[in-house]
């Protein structure tokens, strides 16, 4: 059971087939998936069996790969990548970094189609292009990490919800990441992870994969957040995003506002961890963001046991929207933005 | 399975016994344990077979009358109510009822014992006197509730936390006393419960006696409540309470005191129901109040399922201390009382 965290990937594409780590079972079993078509594809990132921004965006990647390899004609391939890439964006509405990969990948199509190449060329192009998002995510979340490492000390208290580890992209995850560098270079950061109801990605994920790699972490619940803080346990906070809207309000699992509101209230710092991917700014505000509602049974039946009443009305919402006013700083690879964020974004995306 | 809330007592005397309603195995299981030993009642205190700062106290008063019914004279009875006393009061260490309650049994058992009476005498007055604790409890919810309710209107949402209701209590309970009093009057109340991580009393409990009695109730997880607040959907929060220092520093469940930060953000009063005998004069603040931390596996395998990696590093305390300053009003059975609470809670109790 026990197993190196450097060697557990979410993700793994295996040329003819990509096989996926569900998420659903850890820490208690460690299963690969192999997906062979975009349904599948699809169907994992609708059940969660993968999770977390980049992580999605690079499945479906592979998933527009799987679609399209049959096709026998360049025509009838740009099509299938075309018909495949729509269908699978519509397997979950909040995370931007879905969309951006899939836009990518129709880029790239059309790119590759106007060069002439052979079909099987053309599979191999765009095979390469997913495998590029991959390993650039993890080029990407490394930088992430070392800037977000610039703003925390030895023996600080660092409180994180839900998972943008590296269960949640190719590697070193977005917000976990400068806990991998840290332990790195020899530095303790004490980290408290939330259990992230209702699907408890922060005691399934975070606590598991931080444990594995040797980070000292404290597993609390969500309610305890504020608790912990009001002791001066926690110095800063660091979450990971699945968008941010043009004016820097932040979309991320559900709870993270309430965590900014409460950091807020004992002047701790609130930073948030995301590749460029990750922002969307022909979205102007947060209140654009549509945020996904999920089924009661996630909270009413989560562990295969009925934990409230049959029939009780429940409200489910995936996520949040923190407003930009509740967030420190953004950090990505190109650096650490701060407020006024629109403008701080715009510029940044113009560089 | 369905019963009519009315009906669902937690603590029911039956003269030769003490009918203690199971409250881990709600609301899949409606169980009432026959207790018949101080033993029995210390155990089911200890392990949240009754929980609820008011139903704790009936049960111990209750578990003195067992604990000394078989004395054969006067003087080994009292020491007998003394010695069963002081083991109950070790059975949990926070709610302070369950020391008041203890309390008024030694005194009670003082003065019955300097009136003469024989053995069997003493035993039905010390009876009788556990009997009154639980009849007066019931008369001190409903003002509760007549005077909560006076605090909301029509169509309100109102946000609870863990469960101070009917369970909690004899009968009516304090914090949902208000929302069984606007059911009788023919008011509209959206009630929102927070689960209540880790042992869930508010999914188990709060939405299941509220649905029972036909209450408006929403279940959410602890970490919806700001993203609800911040929808405008929550005009109030209410909350029972396990302790209330002097200086109105308010001890409950935890998870209490991140609402109540964010109530405050949000410009929301947060009210605290709870009967007089809930006050503490003798512990000056918060600081004071000794928090009870429960064992890791409540958060890694609540609900019979592990839910993060073994070994991990957990942090348990069953409730955490909101200062007064987040308090907008105490409601007692003798009135709302509001700040400067150390002034005005003297001079309730000069009263």
């Amino acid at each position: 059971m026990t197993q190196n965290y450097a060697g557990l990937q979410s993700v793994i594409w295996r040329g003819d087939k990509l096989d996926l780590l569900d998420q659903r079972l850890l820490p208690e079993e460690i299963v690969y998936l192999p997906l062979t078509t975009s349904e599948d594809v699809w169907e994992a990132i609708r059940h969660l069996k993968v999770r977390g921004a980049p992580a999605i965006g690079i499945a479906a990647a592979y998933g527009v790969v799987l679609g399209s390899r049959d096709a026998l004609a360049a025509g009838e391939w740009l099509a299938d990548v075309k018909k495949h890439a729509e269908y699978l964006a519509t397997s979950r509405p909040t995370a931007v970094n879905l969309f951006w990969a899939l836009d990518r990948m129709k880029a790239a199509a059309d790119r590759f189609a106007g060069e002439g190449l052979s079909v099987d060329g053309l599979k191999e192009a765009l095979t390469n292009e997913a495998i590029a998002i991959q390993s650039e995510d993890e080029a990407t979340n490394r930088l992430i990490g070392e800037h977000a490492l610039g703003l925390f000390k030895d023996d600080m208290g660092v409180l994180t919800h839900c998972n943008a580890g590296g269960l949640a992209t190719a590697k070193y995850g977005t917000a976990l990441a400068p806990f991998y560098l840290a332990k790195e270079q020899g530095m303790n950061i004490r980290v408290f992870a939330d259990e992230t109801r209702p699907v408890l990605q922060g005691a399934r994920l975070t606590a598991f994969e931080l444990q594995q790699a040797g980070v000292d972490v404290t597993l609390i619940c969500d309610n305890m957040a504020g608790m912990v803080m009001s002791k001066g346990w926690v110095d800063a906070v660091i979450v990971g995003t699945d968008r941010v809207a043009a004016n820097g309000d932040v979309a991320n699992k559900i709870g993270t506002y309430s965590v900014a509101v409460l950091a807020k209230a004992h002047g701790i710092p609130f930073y948030v961890a995301c590749p460029l991917s990750t922002f969307d700014l022909s979205t102007p505000t947060g209140a654009e963001i549509p945020i996904e509602e999920r089924n009661a049974e996630e909270i009413t039946e989560g562990f295969g046991k009925r934990t409230a009443p049959q029939g009780v009305k429940v409200f489910n919402p995936a996520f949040d929207v923190t407003p930009h006013e509740y967030v420190t700083a953004i950090i990505t690879e190109k650096g650490i933005v701060t407020a006024p964020f629109e403008e701080n974004l715009r510029k940044l995306f113009q560089d």
